[in-house]
């Protein structure tokens, strides 16, 4: 099966601290990455992890925090230095078109590419992004800027030819591709084989959302339906929820909350708050409500459809 | 003694590498810091290596490149979390003032500080800041873009009281001062005092001086006579000196050339090429021209005046 992992490359919050590094994770699939923010200090992260800049082609950014998008320039004046010739493209929210303009034109002017910026409105849930395998979507969060976070999902790909089948009607590969479509077989004698003994069912589409910055937001849950992994900022512990309602940010049980109403496979949840003392209180307050809770870390890579 | 140490937070270049990270160093001198560049990366440095950022009032960048000042966003916007109200006083060539007033403007205007920002002309080798202990001069070098280093120097303090003699005499407190600015003493019954019996010769005024980047520059050797500690970037070894000229950079044998000729009593290199296999190949270099020379690297602090 093709790879679709998640590579946590920082997940601390705004107030720095030796632990944690600021905002990113990174989509390898297909030998491709897609990047979800971009703090300070992440393209080291990435190379830390064995992820080549080369492979990246699309940042996602959520908002303008600078936790969340500091470490643009580097990376964008980095990928210039390497000699980058492909169309890096940004997707993020209007507000982020100044800065990111201003790193374009003015950081890394001498960059010898084009950057890309595609603006969109976070307020909306809505398709921004497709290509052959993947789509992404943007999920309006609430933060008190504006402010989004991302679901990618793949394509439903086709279906999976039984070889046997094939070979014992003797089905021209000129047809191979129509039957994978979905097509029946019709036999000289004019017997129609249904397309169901033809093929299996498609692998099933893989999917990561990726939430923060935000404060509870009900609305998650219908979007976020039946994902496989989703990433929910977790600032505060339950105690402090009057704290991350002030903060525009969530608790541990809030995430657990928005992951078990959407039914989602596996909740990762992060973005810590450089006032926790203890991250495992985070994780007990979140498998209270929903099990499979696992606290993101940097270097953490979750794969999904290999487990 | 007053402490005097530089610290170095990264000493790579502008290519990133796992081993080393991008330029920043700090001065640390009677509870103040002053930093010279800010590379991505450089508000962890600091903290890491247990150095109050709120001690922290003068930055001065050396040149636009990133690997020099891409740390400034995220330090800045950490100072306004923190709630710091202090001024913050950055000193750089004009060239970087509009990433300055971007910073101030767009990313961190929520800070609850003042920034200012005092332009000097790169090409002048002249004073450009002073307090009661210490001061700074621009060092014009040579880089492409508008570039300069920085020299720091304390100002020579008052004589050192001999307390016996002062007790012998019994000269009242009141003239103790102007003891210690070089007056004699008279007698009751006329007989002149010569200061010298009643004090000894100041501390002698420590100084250290940043240089980074720069290509080949000879009058660096007037400016730098007898410094403590001379930071001179060596991105490359000795045999890649037409790269080192081709890149406006330096030779670990040019770096070593300027010691020797000015005198300095230590030499500090980095600033390595990304390309580098082994940097004891450059200490070997700089060492067989001037002995007196140490590696950079992060979390390497020079104290002058302990040793």
């Amino acid at each position: 099966m093709e790879e679709f992992s998640v590579h946590i490359l920082g997940c601390g919050s705004a107030n720095p601290m030796q632990k944690h590094r600021p905002a990113s994770q990174v989509l390898s699939t297909r030998g491709k990455l897609f990047m979800v923010d971009c703090g300070e200090g992440t393209q080291t992260r990435l190379a830390r992890q064995g992820l080549g800049i080369g492979r990246l082609g699309h940042i996602f950014l959520s908002h303008e925090h600078g936790d969340h998008c500091f470490g643009l320039p580097g990376l964008v004046n980095t990928m210039g230095l390497l000699g980058r010739t492909a169309q890096l493209h940004i997707h993020a929210p209007q507000s982020l078109e100044p800065f990111v303009s201003f790193v374009t034109s003015h950081l890394c002017h001498e960059a010898g590419y084009e950057i890309v910026f595609h603006s969109l409105d976070p307020r909306e849930y809505t398709l921004i992004y497709e290509d052959r395998r993947l789509e992404a979507w943007s999920l309006p969060l609430r933060h008190g800027v504006p402010c989004c976070g991302y679901l990618f999902r793949e394509k439903l790909g086709a279906r999976h030819i039984r070889r046997e089948m094939i070979d014992a009607f003797g089905i021209p590969v000129c047809h191979i591709n129509g039957i994978k479509e979905g097509a029946d077989w019709t036999l000289p004698d004019g017997t129609v084989i249904p397309n169901k003994r033809l093929t299996t069912d498609p692998t099933p589409p893989r999917s990561w959302a990726y939430v923060s910055d935000t404060s509870f937001e009900p609305r998650l849950s219908e979007w976020l339906e039946g994902v496989d992994l989703l990433f929910h900022e977790a600032t505060f512990s339950a105690q402090d929820e009057l704290r991350a309602k002030q903060t525009c940010h969530s608790t541990s049980t809030q995430a657990a909350t928005i992951a078990k109403r959407a039914g989602v496979r596996k909740l990762c949840i992060g973005h810590y708050s450089s006032r926790l003392k203890d991250e495992q209180e985070l994780l007990r307050e979140a498998q209270e409500v929903f099990p499979n809770t696992v606290l993101a870390d940097e270097g953490l890579r979750l794969s999904i459809g290999e487990d």
